[in-house]
C-alpha cells in the first residue's frame, strides 16, 4: 500500500459538522427521553461524538440529577417542544447547566430560540416534514436534523431518510447554506452513516443504536429483546401512547418493537380507549416487571442491525471505522 | 490534479452487478407495469444499464410489442406474480421474447423458476420483507431487490432502504454470497445511487425517476405534476387499487402522489367501496382526459427529487457522474 492511499480511519470523519463543533466524528447521540441520560451523553461526548441528555417532557430535577452524572463532559440537551409549551419554565432549568447545543423536536422552536441561542447553546431543530423546516429556519436553527419513519420512538410515518435527506440538503443549499443537516432514522453502523453522508447530510443523529448501549437508561431486557429481533419486527402506532396516557399532537405516532400488546391493538385504537384501564394496568404492570412481551422497547428499524450492546464509544468507534472502510472500498472501484 | 487521482466519473461504476452482466451503470429501471414499455426499457439498455419491460399483470399482446418497440436493445422483462399464478402461460410468451433477465415481484417466486433460469435468463426477485428472501433463495434467485416503502407504486409500508438493505446484505453474505443485491425505493440521483452502494448494495432498481423520462409510457401531464410537487406529497394507500377494480393480497399498498381522490378516501376504504361505482366511473373519466387531480400519479417520495424529464440516457448520465463526484468528495476528506 502506498503512502498515498489515506487511512481509512480518516477518510469520512471531517464534516462541517465535526469541524463546526470540533467534534471526532459525524455524529450526536439523540436526547431520547429519560433514556439518554447523563451516563450515554457524558460518554458519547467523552468519545468524541455529542451527547444530549434527554429532557423529554421536562422535569427539571431529572435533568439536573442527569447533567450531573455527566461530570465533566461537555453535553448538550433536549426537550418535546409541545411538551415545553405547557411548561416553559423548564428551559430557564435545562439552560442552567449550560448545554453545548440544545436541541427542539416535535413542536414550534420559534418561541424559545431567542432564549436557547442567548444561553450560548447551538440550537438543533428537528423536522420530520418539509413544511416544518420553514419554522426551523426562521427559528435560526444552527443544525437541522432530518428524522424519518424508519425512526424509534416518536415520529411521523410517512418520510424516510433515503428521500428526505437530499431533498431538505438541497432546500438548505438554496436557502440556508450555513445551516448544517444531521439525518436521524436507521442509522446504526458504518453503512449508513457513510450513507447519510452521501446523501448530503453533515452527520447523524443516532437513537437505537446508542440506546443499546451498555450506558443508556434502557431496561436490559428490552435492549436484550431489540437484539433477537429484525428490522421487520417494529411498528408505528399510537398504543403506547395511549397505554402511557400520553396525548401527542395528531401525525405523531411511536415506533417500537412488535410485541403482544401492539398486536393486539395497532388498528384497533378507538377499541383500545374503550378498555384502556385495565389494559393501563397491564401495561404497568409489564414494566414494572421487566416484561417486553408486553411493555415497549422503543427502538427502530435499526433493531435488525443492532447484535450486541456495547459502550458507547465501541459503537462509535465501529460506526466511524466501518464507514471509513465503505468508502475507501467505493472510491477504489475505478 | 495528479495523475493518482482517479476520474470521478469511474469511481463507483464498477461493482459485482455491472461485472456480472457487463453494464456501465450498476442501474436497473424497475419492471413498471405498461410504464415500463419498449421504448425505455430499450433506452435504459442502449445507454448501458439494465431495461426491463413492466409485463405486469401479463398481456401477452402488450409485451410482444413492447419488445418490439425495444428494437435490437437487449432487455429483461417483469410480470407481478400473484397475477402470474392466475394466467400461467404468460410466462411462455414473456420467455419467448429471450429477456435477459427476468424480474418477479409480489409473490412467491419458486413456481416460475426453474422456467426462467432454463430460457437463459437470469431471475431477479424482488422482495419487501425479509421473511420473503427465503423463497427467493430457494427459487435460486441470481439476484435479490429489496425494495422500501418510499418506492411508487405497488410496495408494502413498513422497511425502509437504509434499514432493509444492510440487513439483506448481511443476510446474502452469511447464507448466500453470490447472490446479488439491489436497493428499490427512493433511489433517483447520484447521492441515492452512493448510499445504495455504501448500505451494501451491488447496484440500484430505479422506478420513479425513469417514469419521470421522455421515454417512459407515463402521462406527460402526470410527469408534470411530479415534476411540480414535493417528498411530503405522496401517500401510500389501496385507493387506486379499489377505483381500478385490482385486487391485490393483503399488505400491498401503492403508493401514488396526493390528489382529491386520496385526501378524500386514504383511511376511509370501506366508505369508499360503498359508492366504488360513482367514483370508478370520475376515476376513469379523469384518466381518460389527463385529470391527475384526481386519477393516479404512481410516483414514490422520490418525487421531491425529480425536477425535469429528460431522456433516460440523460438520467443515467447524470446519477452516474454525480455518484462519483460524491463518494469522491467523501474519500477525499482525509
Amino acid at each position: 500500500m502506498s503512502a498515498s492511499v489515506p487511512d481509512p480511519r480518516c477518510l469520512v470523519m471531517k464534516t462541517r459538522f465535526t469541524e463546526r463543533f470540533q467534534l471526532k466524528y459525524p455524529i450526536v447521540c439523540a436526547p431520547m427521553a429519560l433514556v439518554a441520560g447523563g451516563l450515554l451523553a457524558g460518554a458519547v461526548s467523552r468519545a468524541g461524538a455529542m451527547g444530549l441528555i434527554g429532557g423529554g417532557y421536562g422535569d427539571a430535577d431529572w435533568i439536573a440529577r442527569e447533567h450531573a452524572l455527566a461530570g465533566d463532559a461537555v453535553v448538550g440537551g433536549g426537550l418535546i417542544t409541545w411538551s415545553l409549551d405547557k411548561n416553559p419554565q423548564v428551559l430557564d432549568a435545562a439552560l442552567s447547566h449550560k448545554p453545548r447545543a440544545f436541541m427542539l423536536s416535535f413542536g414550534d422552536p420559534r418561541p424559545y430560540a431567542a432564549k436557547i441561542k442567548a444561553s450560548g447553546a447551538a440550537l438543533i431543530c428537528q423536522i420530520q416534514r418539509l413544511a416544518q423546516l420553514d419554522l426551523a429556519l426562521e427559528a435560526g436553527a444552527d443544525v437541522i436534523v432530518a428524522q424519518s419513519s424508519e425512526a424509534g420512538g416518536h415520529g411521523m410515518t410517512n418520510r424516510a431518510t433515503i428521500t428526505l435527506v437530499p431533498e431538505v440538503a438541497d432546500i438548505l443549499a438554496a436557502r440556508s447554506p450555513d445551516t448544517l443537516l444531521l439525518a436521524a432514522g436507521g442509522i446504526a453502523d458504518g453503512r449508513g452513516l457513510a450513507a447519510a453522508l452521501a446523501l448530503g447530510a453533515d452527520g447523524a443523529l443516532v437513537g437505537s443504536r446508542l440506546w443499546a448501549s451498555r450506558e443508556s437508561l434502557g431496561n436490559s431486557a428490552s435492549k436484550e429483546m431489540a437484539v433477537r429481533l429484525t428490522g421487520d419486527q417494529t411498528d408505528r402506532s399510537i398504543v403506547f401512547d395511549i397505554l402511557r396516557g400520553l396525548h401527542w399532537p395528531q401525525d405523531y405516532t411511536f415506533r417500537a418493537l412488535q410485541n403482544t400488546m401492539t398486536e393486539r391493538w395497532s388498528g384497533r385504537e378507538e377499541e383500545l380507549l374503550a378498555v384502556v384501564d385495565e389494559e393501563r394496568a397491564k401495561f404497568q404492570a409489564a414494566l414494572a416487571a421487566g416484561d417486553y412481551s408486553i411493555a415497549h422497547t422503543p427502538v427502530g428499524q435499526a433493531a435488525g442491525l443492532i447484535r450486541d450492546i456495547p459502550t458507547a464509544a465501541q459503537i462509535l468507534e465501529q460506526m466511524d471505522r466501518q464507514a471509513g472502510d465503505v468508502l475507501l472500498r467505493l472510491s477504489l472501484r475505478t
